[in-house]
Formats: C-alpha cells, sequence, structure tokens
C-alpha cells in the first residue's frame, strides 16, 4: 500500500520505509521557529533542562512579531530576554521587525517543501502550503527540540480534500477553508493531516494554499498539506525533480476523502464566535460592522492587497479600515505597486506587519457591542478586544467590499 | 506705537484700535480643534454648562488621533461619544482617521493666517506657523466656547526672536526650537508670544516654521507665530495681500529681543527628561540607543521623511525605528515620493499617521533602562514608557544617523 504525503515526509526524515497512522515515530527536526510571545518560557525551560548548547543554531528561528512595535512596558522584556538568549547561543536566524512569523518562515526560505518544521504557535501549521510538514507545540516540548533536534510524533491519519474546477471570481481560497472547517467542525479533523488537492488548487497561487494551511487548524489538523509544484519551486527555489517524492500515492490508504466542486463556492464568514459557525455571506447581508481588518499571517500577502485596492480604488471606506501587511517584503511590494496609495485615499489606515490587532494587543482595539469582519483566522470570544465584540471571518474581498458600504456585503 | 504681530491679530478680531501686554480683551473665537482624548470631558461640560447648541458648527473640529488605532478596549468609547456629540449638535468636520490634528488643522486649512483657534492641546500652538493665533486651552474652556464663541484672554507680552543668516546643512528647525528653548529654559516664555522672524526663517518651509510653533509651548509660550509670506500664502491658499497686515510694526513695543546668528546653530538634542536640558550632539556622540522615533506632529512631515529617506537609503539600521507620519496625506505623499519603500527597506516600522508612541500609548513603547533618540516634542519622565526612559530630542536628521549605529551621531 503506498502512502500519504504527510508519511512520505516522515518516511524519508526517518528512513524507515513505511509508517502507519497511529505508529509513534522520532523524527529530525528541519527547522523551529519561536516567536517573541514564547521565547521567555523557552529559555528558561531550555536551561532548567540542563542543555548547554543547541543542536544547530542554525536550525533555530526566532521572529519577533506579536509585540512590534511594544504596546505595553512589559513588552520589551521579551526582546531583551529573546536577544539575550540568542548572543548567549550563537543564533544568527532572528528576525526584530520584519514581519509575521508565519509568513517570514516560507518566504525567506526556513520552511522548505518535505522539511519537517514545528514552532510555538498553532498557526504554523501554514508552512504545509510549500509541502511542508510543519506543526505547532508547546514551550516544553521546543526546549526539548533545541538540545535534541528530535522531536516524537504519532503519525497521523489523512483526510484528502479534493477541489475540483474553477472557482468563481467572488470566491477565494479563504472562502474555501472557512467552508472546509465548517463542514469538519473545529474538531473534526483533530491530530489528521489535510492534504489538498484538485484542479482548484492547482491553479491557486502558494500565497492562496498558504491561506488554507494557516487556517486548518481551526478544524484540528496537525498539519495541512499541498504537493509541491511549478509555483511551489519558485517561490521556495528548488528543483521540481528534487520534490517530485512529494506526492501521495494512488493506493495511499485516507481516513476520509472530501470533495468539492469549486464552481459551487460560494462567499462565507465564520459568525461569532466560532470559526466553524459558517454562513454564506448573502445571508449576513447587511450586518452592520464597526471596523473591516484586511491583514494577518492568514490574508495580508500581495494577493490580498492587491485584491481590496482594486475594490477600494476611487471608494471611501464608510467605517475604520485597518489594513496590515504580512511581512515587510510585502509591504514594500505592495508600496511598490500602488497598493498602498490606494488603500491609504480609501481612508485605510494602514499599520506596520504584525500581530498586533489579530492577537487582541494593539492597532485596532474593539469594545462591547461592536462587530468586526476580518480575514484573520480566529473569532473566539475576545479575541480582538472585549467578550462582547461580534467578530466575522470572511476573505479580503468580502472584507474590502463590505468596508464600502459599512455592511456585510457579497464582494463583486 | 506700533503693534506686534499677536496684538495686531487680535485688535483686528476685537476691532480695538490698540492693545496692550496684560489688557483682558473677549475674542471670537475662528476656529476650535477637539480631539479624542478631550472629546468625553467637552461633551459632558458643554452639556452641563445648560448649552443646548453649538455656536457654529462650521468653526468646530473633532479630530480622532491619540486613540487611533485603539490599543484598549476603553478607547473606542472616546469614538462613541465624538460620533453622538457630532450627531447630536450637526458636526461635519470630523477627522476619523486622518492624522494628527496639528497637523490637519493647517493642511486641511481650518487654521488660516490672522485666525484666532483654541484646541484642547498643549501643541495648539503650532498654528502660528501660517501666522495664527492659537493655543491650547483646557475641557471647561472650550466647552463654553462651543457655546458662545467667544473667549476671554490677556493680550501676551511678545518676544521677538530674529535669526539671520543660513543655517548648516545638518541644521535644522528642530535644532533652532531646541536651541530657543535652552535659552528661554521650559518657563522663559510663559503666557508671551513668541515672533519668529529673520532670513533663516525666511528661507524655512512652513513644515519647517511648523516644527517651531509647534515646540513653542515647551518654553511656556502662549503662541508663536511667523508672518505670512509666499510660502505661508500657497500653503494656506490665501492671498498675500490679504494677509499684509499681518506684520509686526517696526516701533512695536517686545518684552525682549533674541538674536541668533544661523551659521553659528549646531545640531542638539534634549537630554533626559528636560526639554530645556539642551546639549550639542557633539556632546552625546557615541550614547547607545535601543530605538529611533522619526514622525508626530512636531515631524513627521514629508520634508523630515525625506530628510530620514535620503540618509537611510541603501542603509540598515541598528536599532528599533518607527516612523510615523504626521497625516494621511504626508503618508500618501512618502510612498509616492518612494521615500517609504526607502525607508521599509532600511528596516524601519513604518505606522499608521497618530499620536500613538509620542503620547506613550502604543506604537514602540519602552522599558526601563532604555534610551530612545526621537523627534517628538517632550522628553518627561514617563512620555513613552516607564519613567526609567531616556527621552533624547533631535531632528530626523539626527535621528536618522544615529538609527544607523544605534548611537547618537552627529548628522552629515
Amino acid at each position: 500500500m503506498g502512502s500519504t504525503l504527510i508519511e512520505k515526509i516522515i518516511e524519508k526524515n526517518t528512513g524507515l520505509s513505511k509508517v502507519t497512522p497511529g505508529q509513534i515515530v522520532t523524527v529530525n527536526v528541519d527547522r523551529v521557529m519561536i516567536h517573541d510571545i514564547f521565547i521567555p518560557f523557552v529559555a528558561d525551560k531550555f536551561e532548567e533542562m540542563g542543555f548547554t548548547k543547541l543542536w544547530d543554531p542554525d536550525k533555530v528561528v526566532l521572529i519577533y512579531d506579536h509585540l512590534v512595535p511594544t504596546s505595553a512596558v512589559e513588552d520589551v522584556r521579551h526582546f531583551k530576554i529573546g536577544d539575550a538568549f540568542a548572543d548567549k547561543y550563537g543564533l544568527t536566524h532572528v528576525h526584530r521587525r520584519d514581519g509575521i512569523c508565519h509568513q517570514l518562515m516560507t518566504e525567506a526560505g526556513y520552511a522548505k517543501p518535505g522539511n519537517i518544521v514545528f514552532g510555538t504557535d498553532s498557526h504554523t501549521t501554514t508552512y504545509g502550503c510549500v509541502g511542508c510538514f510543519s506543526s505547532g507545540i508547546g514551550y516544553t516540548e521546543m526546549a526539548s527540540i533545541l538540545g535534541t533536534g528530535e522531536m516524537w510524533i504519532r503519525v497521523p491519519e489523512t483526510i484528502k480534500v479534493v477541489i475540483n474546477g474553477t472557482l468563481p471570481s467572488n470566491v477565494t481560497a479563504k472562502d474555501v477553508i472557512l467552508r472546509l472547517i465548517g463542514d469538519l467542525r473545529a474538531d473534526g479533523a483533530t491530530y489528521k493531516a489535510l492534504e489538498i488537492t484538485g484542479s482548484a488548487v492547482d491553479a491557486m497561487s502558494v500565497a492562496s494554499r498558504m491561506t488554507i494551511s494557516n487556517m486548518a487548524i481551526e478544524a484540528g489538523a496537525k498539519c495541512c498539506l499541498f504537493r509541491p509544484d511549478e509555483k511551489t519551486c519558485e517561490y521556495s527555489e528548488v528543483n521540481l525533480e528534487d520534490v517530485d517524492w512529494l506526492y501521495g500515492d494512488e493506493d495511499a490508504s485516507y481516513c476520509r476523502v472530501m470533495t468539492y466542486q469549486a464552481e459551487e463556492l460560494v462567499p462565507v464568514c465564520a459568525c461569532p464566535s466560532q470559526v466553524d459557525n459558517i454562513h454564506p455571506v448573502s445571508e449576513l447581508v447587511g450586518t452592520e460592522i464597526d471596523q473591516v481588518f484586511i491583514g494577518s499571517c492568514t490574508n495580508g500577502r500581495l494577493e490580498d492587497l492587491a485584491r481590496a485596492a482594486k475594490i477600494l480604488e476611487g471608494k471611501t471606506v464608510a467605517c475604520r479600515t485597518i489594513v496590515t501587511p504580512a511581512s515587510r517584503k510585502i509591504y514594500i511590494e505592495a508600496v511598490k505597486a500602488g497598493y498602498m496609495e490606494t488603500l491609504a485615499k480609501a481612508g485605510a489606515i494602514i499599520t506596520q506587519p504584525g500581530c498586533g490587532l489579530c492577537c487582541g494587543r494593539s492597532g485596532g482595539i474593539l469594545c462591547d457591542g461592536e462587530k468586526v469582519l476580518a480575514t484573520n483566522n480566529r473569532n473566539f470570544l475576545g479575541r480582538m478586544g472585549t467578550s462582547k465584540v461580534g467578530i466575522y471571518l470572511g476573505s479580503p474581498a468580502t472584507a474590502a467590499t463590505s468596508a464600502i458600504y459599512g455592511k456585510i456585503t457579497i464582494p463583486e
């Protein structure tokens, strides 16, 4: 019997000829990511465990993003501890102000097709967009990896998701993953690997696939894998012949297969306050919103900003509209492409790349009774302000269109 | 005996043929500015005073800037109260996300040469850059103006400041006002009008004059006036013949005349933690800094960003560097001119226009023991973080040059 994509990655990594779901294996970690929120805990635990050096400083990436720029006096402590840890143990991959960790990990080439990567953040599933097995872990596990370079995992079962056809022009990858989460439910893929295929996925950019893998954790998935293609190779700067083993075999065993026809998909939102409370935008039309948020590691890429700019060109937003690019590189590209000029002229507030608003720390915090239509990945109670804020999650197209009217509106 | 510039403005406004310092007069207010921090207090007091309508809604400008975007759940309350007040009393000049109040008041044409304008912020002195008598007041006084359109003032004495010659290429308006504050001391111009003249001032842009009038309050000045010239008229969209009465008479009586030769001025900083603790940058060279801040209503204009971009072109900052344009318009101009691309490539964090960091609310808050070289207007204890942060105030040129080295450095 053949292997699924996640099984192939684990087999290649461990040298085992065949692994099966449920099997406990030890893998050699190719790269780890730690962000500013967790570095103090990781640093403490690392020394408490008695380690005196990193297994491989080149494989460790430290990224400041949740607290950049700082909005509280205690925030800087995280940078101080991170800088001291980096100095003491010889870390060279430290990003202090370049953008959101999940964007940087593939953008800067740290997470490559076929790699196994762990990070201290639940949305570490993102790097599956390039066919990398990536998953979030806690700080104790991270400290252990830093000392040993190894990590145990239980081989996950795989759910295969096939999306064939052509998406309607107002339906994006965000609508696809929201629909999928709605169908799976928030716990429907717990500890399972998602393997996403089909002609609609083949037609997607790596950026769009990233939106899907980013949110896979919202259905509980351990990881969310796309097989690398020419677009992946260009993005990740690898050769197709070096990654052509990254195809799930025809006779591999999947615990579930879900099939969608792209033409049947519609723009959707996750309604307050569960990510799997999915409704078509058509059911929500006219819902008044106080704020729109376009950005984050879920939807802060160039294609997202391009889409928003196209919709908002010559228009004026009717509610607070905040745009947060996912990285410095994307910010610069969006400035050069004229998107930032267009968005600013439409009345949007353009912030620095970072996690501020998505994690409820700064950059547009909401208060009791307010509603926001946001492109980020979680609408849990209290996520972007008080527990009485209503968060609707949707695509950049839905968000930008709704910003024009101050009401939830179907994108054109 | 002739009149000083402030006396002329008051005389024209009141219809009195001659006013003298110390005289109490009632003026007709041309425009008022209220920002988000104070609108709740103003609104309360206005109704407590029994007013039921504004004296003239067209003369009232409400600007949200200190809390844009919000970084705490209680922030939005200010917008709610502001929006409700605007609705109830028919305010039409409401800027919810366009930039910092002091920039917008002249940029959007609310404060014109010869006007009398009051605002609920100490740096309301800024509009003196176009020859407008503008000053900060409390919320009780503001509520009273809103109901009556009138305000009592004691005619201030005038200090004349003459700056002749040509500034060295690394000396800017910021260095001029810092030097002036150092010479006057923080209370040296208390309740006095400054009248700034001389060939060095004639050569300055309106933007540079704005930096000087903005910080005049740091010496206690009631206002800081520049006589309008062709540059002013172009900026304020008025005709020179309509404002040519705005010249202090040769035989006017000044309580003090201070004369500077521009060639003798050098780059300076206000050192922790008093605005009048002025030292030449040459005495501070090598002081390690953790952060640089370029922006604010003091130095967030296009010429400031241009200067910073020129210095940082092709360089990489060695410390956290935060850039905050003064308004949406300036942001857009800076994007189009390529400055934002240059600054972002150099590693700067570019925030939305607003007051966040300057007033210690968000956008780069510092912690105990840290030092920042900042272009804003106050270095009081606790202003941008804890009371153990050392704030050095300097020009954008000094700030940008120092960012390259992470140490205070004399600009080229």
